[in-house]
């Protein structure tokens, strides 16, 4: 921190954005240091995601200080690098909160500021919004100009680029900010990542004003020609025609993103004489002006509380494996006894822990970029070919990816695996990461077969359940963290398809559960019998095929059944009330309840106190089975002890 | 049909692509003469997707000429232009038989045929799937060569830009064949296609051979410099570099598509030395050879039967108008009311109805392309600007933004309107375009208003409905084809939200319906009173928010209840259920029904067809009903009329 300000001086006097047209380029600069220092020592006490947001605080500062928000659009895609901006627009006071409950989110967040115009947190939604807002302004709505900024590795999504291919097309004035650090979570793979990397290693940035100055002094027409010249000597291509510019684009770059000068003289005459849309080429460092995180492999892309003078950060006592990391190590050992295992990452090799199987079999891992669509179906091809794709998307990132799943995995009833990771709530990311869908968007497709893992012993033999299974696609959900540290087999066995399991046997109430949320339930049956009701509790493992032996014996033999899932309506719960009303069996009268995530997006806290906001605490299964089996069926009751 | 052969003497020779081996290039020639015939007299006969089938003719001979299917793998991206190769690879004799129930798919399809290695039906896969094969053959699977055949419009989707950016970066050896006929369904839009338009306006295809021959000697390395200067003569292109080029392709073209001689040197020079991924742009004609086709504006994409000689159309009598219809001009009413109303299409203007609204108010009506991604969140953009956005795409299409839904719209409880059509099955299309989930992935999102239209009269109420939705999301659904028949109202009024309809009051069942099953449900209900079954028919309106009321009235007063809908299991009679578990009313033993789709894709038919197959019929809705209301409750009733 030698090198940070000893003091906030000028950002003490800055309220909002408001303020920073006051200063002068010098105090700007001197603002983003300051900017800087507030940031790492932020992230130093909340954790958080600090690279990302070390890499564009001169951007940010440029961008206030330019452009007229929250009338003009700043649109930040993702939204983690946005730990500057929160602090600029009057949220500084607050950013000690940042990722708890009841604090600020750590993405944009409309509801959180008027500065926030279009919330994020999946990646490559910005161009699209911004172009949006645009065009509502053409016609007439309340909107300035509009900015989006994009990383290097979200603009490889094809989302971005049907945004550009629109934008180009309809030729509203739009800045979209490439800021190209080099890296997204991972370092991005694929042809444009060379390509960029090709501009900027080309790009003797010290001729940028020259190139400014020649898209300022361009538009008019006659010397166009003469801009581009000024841009090719930038850009060192041939004709100076970038990617961009094919796109119907004006291009300026590359420039440096931490040189405020560059910066507001760009803008600035960006601002001044854009009249359609114009791609910003930024270069920035990921974990700039830290040493610790710009030496670190991930630039310090998402952190614990840490010592800011070491960049040591706090470990989390750890009793058991997390389950991407017995994923991880599993699938690895599945794949060196099956040749045929290859396995798909759209740019998450870490953080699904493909990381894992890369290093040992770098030729069979797949990193796609943030590509979940094509990821699919390019799985789906290689199941077509032979061999046996295990597709590890999070939850809700396979979102990403769903016409894809029906068109080009269930209809052709391919055998790809999808490993899913992140089911369920989340913890800090909140609402936008919560895995809450993919059991009603999964299991109700013809062919698929869908399994929750309920323990992490579980989840080995569900992946050797996916390695055996060629007849169709199959699915197996697991949650974010630590498994509930059960003795691990050796390895796993290929389970009976559509059984489910009996962890106790009672006779007053059935609880249900598929997936992760079985700790919870079994928690949940060790206080009913404190109170003296006897419970069953069982793990379906498979919301498709449904095990309805397991389900008819359940409401058999006890006068009420709970299913409980992580999950949405919609999904396990939804497909066992189908079942019992086809066969019927609804007719019994017994008492059926099924415990889903509530109709509500649910903000960022610790993953229990989520599930307590959702309902669905142990306390909460406890409550409503009691009510069930007590005779008051139906009403709250009065506890005695 | 004057310049077509008058037999098919080497196409009667020809039983499978081997055949093709043996005939010199002018045989080749004359076959695709012959088979262009042949597909005009089949189509003419069946109906079907003429155009594009026309358009590949050559392109469809030399392909199977030049390389080895079914080893090698060829992808008809979309596949509705798979005629040619369908008569081509052993289904001459059911070609009488397409999009028919038991017949040939309009599509191709994996379980019709070894020469369609990967179904398609929506757009932009077909890289995906090519790479899949490709990555499969290095990996020892018994695979040749990989060839996607791609449209100018589908590869504008960002599917397809993914697929690009991935198969550049793993430089596989794998061919893309971009067929560029400056059409999709509607004319193509965007930057990418002006882009496409220039390179081949520029390109004197006469110099072709010589770019073909310098992609030949180029390959060593030192030559690559002349090589890209004669390509740089025939793009006409600075630098000679293409989009493609800059993704880690080798480019060739543009070439002539309808020009054997061009077709069969450039794919023999480039399958005896590509060594990466290759893009092989091929300019063609859509409709081309039949001068009906080519003079309409549509090309004849889709035609139903039609007259050989004058290229006249059957015309199906139709007796009420088409959903589709009544949305186009109902949203244009509306439209001209309220100036903040505008509509987003993905590349379907004709098939949404939006032509309507585009033709009174161009400025309003927005075709992304084939971008449904970017569609969602642009339409998300506008919203948040203070528009009022109509999001028109089919249901199985709508698929593609599902992520966009619920990431971009329903978590910031933005009011994008969501016009659905082809909800429900389509008909002829089969199962690729089904639209059999959208009410599972929608009305299971909170904040999402769901509503699907009994009759074409609700559905102008829906669309009021929605135009006065300003608090959140709202979706409706509607099917393909035509309306009831019912009288119109002068104009829409805004329905009560989350408020069903009673349509007829009876005793012992009670129908509850969603959507546009509502007359099949109706004249189940004619039958049953037959039976002497008294029937109380409703109407739900809304999926989500749900009319708690009407389903507790309809409890209350009947003995059973059957819910119906056009869609899977996880959709609307999945919320009623869930909402009878959590109210207690499950345990008043009345019987329940829930009518969805099968867990099973069905096959194209005519829509009855389809849902009779589907267990859906008005007498399967009439034998579910007698079995719950007679004493023998549960069983299969014998009926005794």
């Amino acid at each position: 921190m030698s090198d940070q300000p000893t003091s906030t001086s000028i950002l003490d006097r800055v309220s909002g954005p408001a303020d920073l047209k006051a200063l002068s380029d010098g105090e700007l600069s001197q603002l983003a240091a300051e900017l800087r220092r507030e940031t790492i020592d932020t992230v130093s006490r909340t954790g958080g995601h600090l690279g990302s947001s070390l890499g564009v605080v001169e951007l940010t500062v440029a961008l206030h200080a330019v452009f007229n928000t929250p009338l003009d659009k700043l649109i930040w895609d993702v939204g983690h690098q946005c730990y500057p901006h929160k602090i600029l627009t009057g949220r500084r006071d607050r950013m000690g909160t940042l990722r708890q409950a009841g604090g600020l989110s750590g993405f944009t967040k409309r509801s959180e500021s008027p500065y926030d115009p279009f919330g994020a947190a999946h990646s490559s939604t910005s161009i699209s919004a911004a172009l949006g807002f645009a065009v509502g302004r053409e016609m007439g709505m309340p909107v300035g100009d509009t900015i989006a900024v994009i990383g290097d590795g979200a603009i490889t999504a094809g989302m971005a680029y049907e945004a550009l291919n629109h934008a180009g097309h309809l030729k509203s004035r739009l800045f979209v900010v490439l800021n190209d650090n080099d890296m997204s979570i991972a370092p991005p793979v694929g042809a444009l990542q060379r390509y960029l990397n090709q501009i900027a290693a080309k790009g003797p940035l010290a001729a940028l004003k020259a190139a400014a100055e020649g898209f300022e002094s361009q538009l008019p027409g006659p010397v166009r020609e003469g801009a581009r010249r000024a841009r090719q000597m930038v850009t060192g291509l041939p004709g100076g025609a970038t990617l961009f510019e094919e796109f119907g684009f004006e291009y300026i770059g590359p420039i440096d993103g931490h040189d405020m000068d560059q910066l507001l003289t760009t803008l600035r005459a960006a601002r001044a004489r854009a009249s359609g849309p114009v791609l910003i080429h930024c270069v920035t460092v990921k974990g700039k002006g830290y040493a610790p995180a710009e030496r670190a492999d991930d630039k310090y892309h998402g952190v614990a509380k840490f010592d800011v003078a070491t960049g040591q950060q706090a470990k989390s006592a750890s009793n058991a494996p997390s389950y991407t990391a017995v994923f991880g190590q599993r699938l690895t050992e599945e794949a060196a006894r099956d040749p045929a295992i290859v396995a798909i990452t759209a740019a998450m090799p870490g953080g699904t822990g493909l990381d894992v199987m890369a290093r040992r079999f770098p030729a069979r891992v797949f990193d796609v970029g943030i590509a979940e669509q094509h990821g699919v179906t390019f799985a789906a091809g290689l199941a077509a070919a032979g061999m046996k794709p295990f597709c590890a998307i999070y939850s809700s990132f396979l979102q990403r990816g769903y016409d894809q799943i029906v068109h080009d995995v269930a209809l052709q009833n391919l055998p790809v695996r999808f490993a899913i990771d992140r089911a369920g709530l989340v913890g800090q990311d909140g609402a936008t990461h919560a895995g809450a869908f993919d059991i009603c968007f999964l299991a109700n497709l013809p062919n698929m077969t869908v399994m929750a893992a309920g323990d992490e012993a579980d989840l080995c033999h569900m992946i050797a359940t996916a390695v055996a299974h060629d007849q169709g696609p199959i699915a197996f959900r697991y949650p974010r963290g630590e498994g509930m540290g059960v003795d691990m087999p050796d390895r796993g066995i290929p389970l009976p398809l559509g059984k489910g399991r009996i962890l106790r046997e009672g006779r007053d109430v059935a609880l249900l559960s598929f997936g992760a949320h079985l700790g919870e339930v079994l928690a949940a049956a060790d206080l009913l019998e404190q109170d003296g009701i006897s419970v069953t509790v069982a793990d379906a493992r498979f919301a498709k095929p449904l095990d309805t032996d397991l389900i008819d014996r359940l409401l058999n033999h006890h006068p009420a059944l709970i299913t409980v899932e992580q999950g949405s309506t919609g999904g396990f719960g939804a497909l066992v009330l189908h079942y019992l009303a086809a066969s019927g069996l609804l007719e019994q009268g017994r008492a059926i309840r099924t415990m889903t995530l509530p109709d509500r997006f649910i903000d960022q806290a610790s993953p229990t106190q989520m599930y307590d906001w959702a309902g669905m605490s142990r306390i909460h299964i406890r409550d409503l089975a009691v009510g069930l089996s007590r005779p008051t069926r139906g009403t709250k009751v009065v506890r005695l002890c």
